[in-house]
C-alpha cells in the first residue's frame, strides 16, 4: 500500500537457490559446519567429515564358517561314499561357527556331514577342497580399503561395519544449529489460551521439529513484536549462535511486514519473493556478524502454517544438508490418476496436498484443499503433486507424479470414502486405526452428489450420501439410477439415521421454529454447498412450502461441512444453518429438529466381499461402536449395516 | 553335536511371526506399551493412544485471507470498469493478511485493485461478492472435527495442527524399551584392542542404534558369558525393564549355543530356526516374569551381523510397532534388472544385497556377497531383493523388485564401475562424494574380465581394467577387440601407471627374488580369481617360462582383491602373493616389483559426455588428485586421463 513496501517478486525456486548460494558465499557464510570426533554410537545419524578407511582386517582372522571339524583338505583326498576316510581323534578338531581356524587345518567339514564312530574317530564320506567354509581374514573388509567415503550420512550398518573395522571413533559433522525467531504482535506462545483475533505460535513448534526431523539442533527465541527496530535486534542475536536463522511471519509486504527491509539492513537481500504457492512471501537473504566475522543465512519464512512447512522443504532442508555435506533427503515418488481437474496459474510452482488410494487396481489422487492456511490438508496429504510453473493444471484422469507422504503399503489399505461428511465415519476412521494401525478410513468431504460421481468414475470405495429426492421423497437410490444406471452394479449399506435441523445459537434467542422462520428480515442464514444433501433437504422444504430460495439472506453463503455451519453459527457469524445434532452439540448450541434422514453408504456391489472393506462391516456391527454413536446424540442405529440395495 | 543341541528348524517367517504372536498372548504380554501425556513438542515421533478431536477451531476467528481493505460486498454492487465505486474513508478499512475482519464488514478487495484517491477514499472497479479472500472459522479445522486417529505416528505438522486446534497435549504410547544382552566368550567391548580370536561387540552398537531409529528407547547390557546359568539370570533381569530383550549369538545349535534352550527354561519357546538366509539360526519366545507380572517378548539374534541386522528388520521392527500400535515402517520399492544370474535355495527367503545404477536408462541390479559376515554387503547396498521360499533364483536379465535403501535420485547419480579393483577408484569415489555428496562413484570388484563382459551387458558406465594379452603384450585392448568387437563404439581412459609385484613379509624372510621362485617347495602362494589381471600377469609370467601352474602351490587358492591377498600374507596365511605396491603397504609388508602396468577405465564413447561422468573427468585432472595418488606409492600419474582408445 505504501511506497516504502514494495510487491514482493515472483522468482523460480531454482533461481532462489542459486542466488541465495551466491549471496553466501559472496558474505563468507561458511560452505559445511566443523568435524568433530565422536565415538561411533554417537555418530548415527550424522555426516562423515572424511573418508572412513579400514584400520583392521574383519573378520580378523581365519574362522569357521559352519559349525563342524576343522581339518587338512590333503587328509580327505579320495573320500567318497565308497572309500570314505577316517579321521583319528587328534587328525581333526570340533569347531563352532566364528571359531578361529585352529591352526595346521586349512577346511571345515559341516557337522551334518560328519559321521563319528565309537572310538572318537570322524568318518568322511567326501573330499573337501582347501579353506572350504572357512571364512578368511578379511572377507568382510580389509586394512586399508574405503568403508566409507565422506559426506555420507551414518547408518546403524555403518557404524557397526566402522567399528568391526577399527574405527571406533568417527570424524563427522556437528548438528546445524537453526535459530527459530518467531514474530507478530498477535502471535501468542502455545500454552497461552489466545484471546480473539491472537493466534498461537504453532509454527515455531512445527519449524523446530522439521529442523530436528533434518538433524539439527533447533532453538526457538521468544516472540519479537512487530518493530523493526526489535526484528532487527532479535535477528543479529540469533544469528551469534546459528547456522541458520528462520524468521516467521512479516515476510510478505503488507504494512507489518518488515522482514525484507529488516534483512536488506542488517546484511544481505537475496531474494524477496518466490514463484511458489504457497509458500509465495519468502525471504531468502544473510546477516551480517560483528566484523571479522562469517555472515549467517536468513529465511524469512510465511506465517500460514503449509507455507511455512513447505518453505521449509524447499528452502532451508537443501541448505542444511549442504552445511552436514549429505545429499539432500529425498522422497519416494509414484504415479497416480488425478481425481479431477486441477487447473494450476502458470508461472508459480503449484505444490498440492492430495490424499491417495488404492481404488479398482490403481492409485487415485484426489486433491485437498489448497489454501496457505489449511494446514490439516498437509495432515491428511498422503502425497504431494507439483505442477511446475510452466504447467497450466492437470486433467481429470491424467497421470500424475506424485511424492509419497505415506507408504504405498499404507496406501493399499485405505479405504476412501468419498461423499458427504459425517461424524460417525469420523468415529468409525479412528476405530479401525486403532484396531490396525494398516487400516486407514480416508473421508473426503465433497457433498452427497460429489460422493456418488466419484464412485462412478472410480474414484472411491465407498460414497456416504443422504440425498433426498424431491419428487419421490426417498434417498439417495433414485440418483444412484440416475447417475449410475438402473441396473448399475451398485449395492448401498444403512450406516445410520440422523436427526437433521436448524442450528441455532444457545437459547434459540430469535424463536426460530423452522425453515417458515428463514426469510424473516434480517436472519443471516448459512447454507451448504451445492451437492450436499443437507442443502438438498433445504430446497425440498423450500419447494414444499414455494418458497424462492433468493429470499433466504445468506442462501449463497457455503460451508462444506455440518462443523464449519455450526461454527459460523457459535462465531455469531451467521444465526442459523441446517446441519445435524452432533455438529450442534459439538459446539454448545441448540437444535430446531426439521427431519430425520438416512445417511448411506454407497459402493460397487462387487467390492461388498472386498478383503479391504471387511474391517468396516465388522466394525458397523460391534454393539461397542453402536452405543458409541448413538451417545453422539440425533444418531439412530437401528438400521446399522443393513443392505437397502 | 550333542543330543542336546537339536538342529534349527526351517519356519517361514510369516508363520514364525504369527507362532511368536500366539505364544506372546498366551503368556500374557502387554498387547501395546503404556499412554502418557506430553506437550505436543515432546509428541514427535510418537504413536497417538487415543484419537484427537479439535477443542477449537482454527482460524479461531474470521480474518482478512489477504492484504487489502475490509469492505462491505453490498457496498460495492455496481462497481465496473466504466461506473467505480467510490468508499470514503470510514466505509472501508485496510486490513493485511491474518488481521481479524474488522467488525460489520464482509469481504476483502486486494490492495492490487484498490485505487487510492488524493482525500483518502478507495476506488474500486469490481463489485464483489460476500466472503471474498475473507479466511472463514475454522477453514483449517472446526472444533469437534477427528484431527488424527488412534496409532497415528506424529510428525511436526501434526502437532502443530493439533496445538492450533487446542490441542497442546498429547496422549501417545511411551517409547518401547529394548534391552540387548551380548553373549560370547570371545566377545569384546567396543574400544578395546581384541587379542587374536576375540570379535568386537559390534552387534549391540548396531543394534540399539536400529532400536532407536524404530523409535524406541534402547539399552545393553555387559556382555555374558557362554554359560546357561549365566545367560538365564541375564535374561531374567533384562526382561524386568524391557518390552523386549534381544539376546545376541548362542541362536544356532552348536556346543556354546545356549540360547533356545535358556528360553525354554525361563519361559515359551515358540520358534527355534526361520526360512530366512541370512538369519536362519533365530530364537523367538517369551520369558516369564515373577508371579503375577506378565511375560517379557524375547528374541535371539544370530550373531553374523547381517542376520542380526536383517533379524531386527524382519522379527523386532513389526514387533515394535504393534507394541506403538502403529503401522510398522515401509521401505519404498522399485525394479530393476537383474546384472546377473541368482541361484536361491529353494525353502529358504533370500535376502539379498544389491547394488543399484541406473545405467543406458534402465536400473540395474548387482547382486552384493551374500555370507552372512559381510556387513559391508549391507552398507554397500543400495537395495534389498527378497527371493522367496517357493523360487529357485533368477536369471540374469530379469526384472526383479527391490526394496530400496537409497533414494532414486541418488541412484540416478551413481557412477557404476565394475571390474579390476584398484586404491585409486576408492580415493576417486571419496573425492567426489565429498566435493558433491549427490555423486556416487559404486565399484564392484569382479575382475578386468567380468568388467570388460559387464560393459558389454550394459550393466555399468565404466569398467577398470589392466587385462595383459600375452600373444601381443598389449593391455586390454585386444580384449576390447575381442569381447566388444573391433568396431565396438568403446572408448579408453588411463587411469593410472602402477607396480605390480609379489607381496611378501616384511624383511622378506623367504628371500623372493621372482616368479621363478614361486615354484619353490613348501612356499605357499595365493592368488586371484579367474578374470583378474593380476592372475593373467601371473599366468603370462609363467608362461613366458613355461612354468606349469600347478606346481605354484596355492595357485588354486583364490583372494578377489589386492588387499585380501596382502591380508593373507599379513596373516601369515600365504608366504607370498601377486599384487600392488599400496596393498603390500598398506598391511606394512615388503614388495618384489615384477612388472608396471597401465589401468585403464573402459567405457562406451557415447557416454564420455555424459553429464553423469563429467565430475570424474574433471578429478582426473587435478593436480591435488594426482599428488595424492602418487603419494600412495606406486602409482605414476604421468598419462592420467589421457585418451588410449
Amino acid at each position: 500500500m505504501s511506497a516504502a513496501s514494495p510487491f514482493v517478486s515472483d522468482v523460480p525456486a531454482a533461481a532462489a537457490l542459486d542466488a541465495w548460494r551466491q549471496a553466501r558465499a559472496a558474505t563468507g557464510c561458511p560452505a559445511r559446519v566443523e568435524a568433530m570426533r565422536v565415538p561411533a554410537a554417537a555418530a548415527v545419524g550424522r555426516v562423515t567429515a572424511e573418508p572412513v578407511w579400514a584400520r583392521r582386517s574383519s573378520p580378523a582372522f581365519d574362522s569357521a564358517g559352519m559349525d563342524g571339524i576343522a581339518v587338512r583338505a590333503a587328509d580327505t583326498v579320495g573320500a567318497a561314499e565308497t572309500t570314505p576316510v577316517l579321521l583319528a581323534a587328534g587328525e581333526f578338531e570340533v569347531v563352532d561357527t566364528g571359531d578361529p581356524l585352529p591352526a595346521g587345518y586349512d577346511a571345515v567339514v559341516m557337522r551334518e556331514q560328519v559321521h563319528r564312530t565309537a572310538d572318537g574317530a570322524a568318518e568322511l564320506r567326501a573330499a573337501v577342497p582347501p579353506y572350504q567354509h572357512v571364512r578368511s581374514i578379511g572377507e568382510d573388509i580389509s586394512a586399508t580399503e574405503l568403508l566409507l567415503p565422506e559426506g555420507h550420512r551414518l547408518r546403524p550398518v555403518d557404524v557397526a561395519a566402522c567399528a568391526a573395522a577399527g574405527a571406533t571413533e568417527l570424524t563427522v559433522r556437528r548438528p546445524p544449529r537453526v535459530v527459530i525467531v518467531p514474530t507478530g504482535d498477535e502471535i501468542r506462545p502455545i500454552g497461552t489460551e489466545p484471546a480473539a483475533g491472537e493466534i498461537l505460535d504453532t509454527n515455531s513448534l512445527m519449524l523446530a521439529a522439521q529442523a530436528r526431523e533434518a538433524g539439527c539442533d533447533p532453538r526457538v527465541t521468544d516472540i519479537v513484536a512487530d518493530d523493526p527496530d526489535a526484528i532487527t535486534a532479535a535477528l543479529r542475536a540469533a544469528a551469534v549462535d546459528a547456522d541458520l536463522v528462520i524468521l516467521i511471519a512479516g515476510s510478505s509486504a503488507g504494512r507489518d511486514d518488515y522482514t525484507a527491509r529488516v534483512v536488506a539492513g542488517a546484511g544481505t537481500l537475496a531474494v524477496h519473493g518466490v514463484a511458489v504457492r504457497p509458500g509465495h512471501p519468502v525471504v531468502l537473504g544473510t546477516v551480517a556478524g560483528p566484523a571479522g566475522t562469517p555472515a549467517t543465512p536468513v529465511l524469512g519464512a510465511p506465517g500460514y502454517p503449509v507455507s511455512a512447512a513447505l518453505t521449509f522443504d524447499i528452502f532451508a532442508a537443501p541448505l542444511l544438508a549442504d552445511l552436514e555435506g549429505a545429499a539432500p533427503r529425498e522422497r519416494p515418488s509414484t504415479t497416480a490418476r488425478l481425481a479431477r481437474k486441477l487447473p494450476s496459474a502458470i508461472g508459480m510452482d503449484d505444490w498440492v496436498r492430495v490424499r491417495l488410494g488404492r481404488v479398482q487396481g490403481e492409485v487415485v489422487a484426489t486433491p485437498l484443499p489448497r489454501g496457505a492456511g489449511v494446514l490439516t490438508s498437509l495432515v491428511r496429504a498422503d502425497g504431494l503433486l507439483v505442477v511446475p510453473a510452466g504447467v497450466e493444471g492437470h486433467h481429470a484422469g491424467e497421470q500424475v507424479r506424485v511424492q509419497l507422504l505415506r507408504g504405498l503399503a499404507e496406501i493399499g489399505h485405505t479405504i476412501v470414502a468419498i461423499g458427504s461428511h459425517d461424524l460417525v465415519l469420523d468415529l468409525a476412521a479412528s476405530a479401525l486405526h486403532a484396531q490396525d494401525p494398516l487400516v486407514t478410513l480416508a473421508s473426503s468431504n465433497v457433498g452427497s452428489l460429489g460422493g456418488l460421481v466419484a464412485l462412478r468414475d472410480g474414484l472411491c470405495h465407498v460414497a456416504g450420501s443422504h440425498l433426498l429426492d424431491p419428487a419421490t421423497g426417498e434417498y439417495t437410490l433414485p440418483y444412484i439410477d440416475r447417475l449410475l444406471g438402473a441396473d448399475a452394479d451398485v449395492a448401498v449399506v444403512r450406516l445410520v439415521h440422523r436427526d437433521q435441523g436448524l442450528i441455532v445459537a444457545p437459547g434459540n434467542p430469535l424463536g426460530l421454529c423452522g425453515v417458515d422462520d428463514l426469510t424473516r428480515p434480517g436472519l443471516r442464514y448459512v447454507n451448504r454447498q451445492r451437492g450436499a444433501g443437507t442443502r438438498a433437504l433445504l430446497d425440498h422444504e423450500l419447494a414444499r412450502r414455494g418458497t424462492d430460495p433468493a429470499t433466504v439472506s445468506g442462501y449463497s453463503r457455503e460451508e462444506h461441512t455440518h462443523l464449519a455451519v455450526a461454527a459460523a453459527v457459535a462465531a455469531g457469524r451467521a444465526d442459523t444453518g441446517m446441519g445435524i445434532l452432533a455438529a450442534a452439540r459439538a459446539f454448545g448450541l441448540d437444535f430446531v429438529p426439521v427431519a430425520q434422514e438416512p445417511y448411506d453408504l454407497v459402493l460397487r456391489a462387487s467390492a461388498l466381499d472386498d478383503e479391504l472393506l471387511a474391517p468396516l462391516w465388522a466394525l458397523l456391527d460391534r454393539p461397542d461402536f453402536r452405543a458409541e454413536v448413538e451417545a453422539l446424540g440425533g444418531y439412530s442405529c437401528a438400521e446399522t449395516g443393513r443392505r437397502v440395495r
